[in-house]
């Protein structure tokens, strides 16, 4: 079968290869992957930033945003059938099964010996077929199986979303009324939407103009959009209760610590690169304290809401027709793989892979 | 009566004014000032940052730190009696008496209208004799007639350590063995000693030599000191889960971001420098993210902390003798203005003007 590999931390070795269609073992299902999404992070592993192979394997699957049919299952397995629309979590428990791994939240491993699909140790799912431990599988319902694909890029705003509230209710009584969102890529956008359906009122601010498909999506859940080569974020007036930080931008994400709320708080979700020169790094940790401020950083999901973003996309797509369609801007085939991981103009938003 | 006051917003106008003992409203205390401390918000205040005066009156008493008795009480206080060692809290509710005001907890008011004794619209405690709202008046044991003064900066600490937890619990399970504090001071020393009553392994840092006052404090509690002028934050190679950040120092903040263990979190107490140049902002967030760690600021204390305080000081004085006495290492008069508001030596720690 044919799979999208690279040699990691090599830059530049993205291929197609043809492996064998691997075994199933007891507790495992076989995947006949329909959808690959790709992100950032994909980029990244193809520029040789990071990634790491299986054991005894010189190069990795990649692909770890996904949509699948249960193609065979395990002889353990019981919780799933052939033909089922899945979608399997990314990391799996580490080595030690560590406290938070062993309750289910691996996205919270504390020993960092974690593996994941696509990313570390495991193969990922951009192949004809891709092995998956049951337990880490999610089922979705047939109306998904256009925009399945995006649950993935979901869970990352579902996590962040829940932990917001998790903390700030730990810490008082808060009743957030304003959220911002910087950034309206997929992650950006299914933000807004989430926000949304907590009927906040958001704003969501990006680079692109006010007839953009993006800023047209923002609009569509009843968000404002703010074009932020119009409207700079020191001009705004409004506080925020919540900002969620997609950008990966640290300029971006500075400048906006004059727009949260006392006793705000900012999930961050993006990747900074790193920038010496003009911040002002005292000013953003006496805004924290003056104002009982928490920033928190999120990364991966785990299966509790891989669940939860099965019925947002379902809520989603019933209340905003057509919004997760427009996100995904492209479709590409395994065979044009160059193309499929480079992005192709600025109005891009989701670019997908059609396995079959 | 005599008075320490300042013209709030103009630099050096420090002085003593002879005032007029308050009158004592029904719900009101009038309590004897037996001590005040002093600490880098008066001192703020005196250079003319911030403070401000009472509506009507054209100077501010200092002093949010203090030890009290109660002199006299208003017709509708029954809680308190003539002779009471006492703490007043320094926030009062805000004028729309907001959420988190109505309900005890003025620390997180969220209209940013709220009164400070010695600091905003309310004369503080620097005086012979000082007034407050009973209900906000905590009592002490007579057993802490002589470090009761320390409460104030405690329950600073009280709450950063209320808050990492409740923060923490939230998120996931969470069992932390190792902290950090950064800076030794009173709220570093007082720091200390709170994580390590809960048997945490505490590791302190501050420049002054292992022999100092400081490093003698810190080790009493069973801390490790470390000396930064010795062992610099990069060389270190244990990481901590959480991070007490209390040196006010914006570069020492950014240098210990690599001591964070991941799902670890860092507690802002100090009021930071704003320093350009060399920081890397997109690490501190590109951290944040992959590690989904927390930093969070925390300013102010409500009653509950001053209560848990006064538990926490008689703890403290059980298990480490002379501990609390020595951090009071300069006690001053009202008269001997100047000196008392003016550091003297770097091995000095905190300040007290003994008012009687």
């Amino acid at each position: 079968m044919k799979a999208v590999v690279v040699t990691p931390r090599q830059a530049n070795t993205l291929r197609i290869k043809d492996v064998d269609v691997p075994k199933v073992p007891k507790e495992h299902v076989l995947l006949e992957v329909q959808k690959v999404g790709i992100c950032r992070t994909d980029r990244d592993i193809i520029s040789g930033f990071y990634g790491e192979s299986p054991k005894g394997s010189d190069y990795l699957v990649l692909g770890h945003e996904s949509l699948s049919r249960v193609s065979e299952v395990g002889t353990g397995v019981h919780s799933l059938k052939k033909g089922d629309l899945v979608v399997p979590t990314v990391r799996r428990n580490c080595f030690e099964n560590c406290l938070n791994c062993r309750a289910g939240e691996s996205d919270m491993c504390l020993t960092g010996d974690y593996k994941e699909h696509g990313i570390k140790e495991l193969h990922g799912f951009a192949s004809e077929y891709a092995l998956s431990d049951a337990k880490f599988i999610v089922k979705l319902p047939e109306a998904l199986k256009q925009v399945g694909v995006l649950l993935e890029p979901l869970t990352v705003v579902e996590k962040g979303e829940v932990q917001t509230f998790k903390i700030q209710q730990s810490r008082m009584k808060w009743s957030p009324k304003k959220a911002l969102v910087l950034g309206a890529g997929p992650v950006g956008l299914l933000a807004t939407a989430i926000l949304r359906l907590k009927c906040l009122e958001v704003s969501t601010v990006a680079t692109r103009s006010k007839d953009s498909p993006k800023a047209q999506l923002v609009m569509q859940t009843g968000a404002a959009y703010v074009n932020s080569k119009e409207t700079s974020l020191k001009s705004m007036e409004d506080k925020f209760d919540i900002v969620f930080e997609v950008t990966g931008n640290p300029s971006v994400a500075l400048e906006a610590q004059n727009l949260i709320e006392t006793n705000g708080v900012v999930c961050y979700l993006g990747i900074y690169r790193m920038e010496q020169g003009t911040e002002d790094a005292g000013g953003l940790f006496t805004n924290m304290v003056l104002g009982n401020r928490v920033h928190f950083g999120s990364v991966n999901a785990n299966k509790f809401y891989f669940e939860k973003g099965v019925k947002d996309l379902t809520r989603i797509r019933r209340k905003w027709n057509g919004f997760l369609e427009k996100i995904i801007t492209r479709r590409s085939k395994l065979e044009d793989l160059e193309r499929a991981y480079s992005p192709e103009s600025e109005e891009e938003i989701k670019t997908i892979i059609d396995v079959r």
